[in-house]
């Protein structure tokens, strides 16, 4: 963070990276990432790390989204590991072992009969 | 990451954590967190963390696209931090600091004439 | 769309425009039309037709989503403007104009005190 | 569009339907779609009209992008049905079918040997 903040001030970029434009800068490079897996099947998305080319394009993608998210939680002050740690502890309530397991059924629906649901 | 992966393993949602899900899940999640930000102006966003509400809304999308992103580099064998420090040096390389002082354009664009770039 | 699918059979690309690629190749044409404003400030926004590269560049990507989203309408059966219209109509009831004029509060939101809040 | 025009005028939205913040909406409401679909296999997304639920969802999902296409296009003064069509005779040149029939290939990599790859 420490490194990229220096790179950030010496080329006097601070004034761009608002907390909206960095969310739509994330954003964008999630959908590169999207771009990357969009026309794969299961298979070739699963092997997509033994192409030097597609395992390129990816570890590049994640890169510009972690990079963008870094930069986002140093400009709102969001401590990420803090804020992952506390999402991580409110969903084990949210999906205890013994109703969620194997199920990828939405907390909201846990516990409902029907078909398998979305999950935020 | 640990953690993640034990509350992973738990409720046995590997099956669900293909890289195609998982980068779905990302972009769907940092949709999320524009939605924070969309009807604000530039003002309200920067003040963004001085609600509680809004701040605690911030904290969740924020933690919610790192949970996914960690997830998808541990399921490709993404090293993250290696990733980002690799991307960076070749932004510094694609970016030098005398043409793209206070400028948003795009690298392509460095050093013509015309108006600010979106970069990528 | 009678067009569009034509070209679709005659590519022989039925086999790629599954709904779930198709909702991931909007999404990234999403995050490419983000791409053209993220660094942009309201005014360069609001100007951004009138600058003949950036004009293409919007028209590109409003055309790619658009494209997809028909594509996607027409593998999943969804009549476009009756969606949309049925939509607008429960929108109407969920903000009605007495409670909601000049105010971007979320619909959860509305009469309650307090801030602008994101709508959905 | 009359019909959206009216209703964004009569609770004096326009205020808040930058293309900016458009942009944000449409990509935010392209992420929920990105949700419905993301812990599906291809066989439960194949079939997601058949469930009341999931098809009511996509439905509304699918109307909400529209809707904020139609307005960006509106706010911008683009039209749709041209961009589209203009986009499809590019991409008919872009991709001939002798070279990308039943390839996924993106266009920059008709020709050449090699993996599937991404199309924009």
């Amino acid at each position: 963070m420490n490194r990229l903040r220096a790179f950030v001030r010496e080329r006097d970029w601070e004034q761009f990276h608002t907390p909206k434009n960095l969310a739509m800068a994330l954003a964008a490079e999630a959908g590169e990432l999207l771009e990357v897996f969009q026309w794969l099947t299961e298979a070739e998305a699963a092997a997509v790390m033994e192409s030097g080319q597609k395992a390129a394009a990816v570890r590049e993608e994640v890169a510009d989204v972690f990079l963008y998210l870094l930069r986002l939680a140093d400009v709102l002050g969001v401590d990420l590991a803090e804020a992952a740690s506390a999402k991580l502890e409110r969903n084990a309530v949210k999906y205890p072992v013994a109703l969620s397991k194997g199920s990828a059924r939405k907390y909201t629906e846990l516990g409902a009969p029907g078909q398998v649901e979305a999950r935020d």
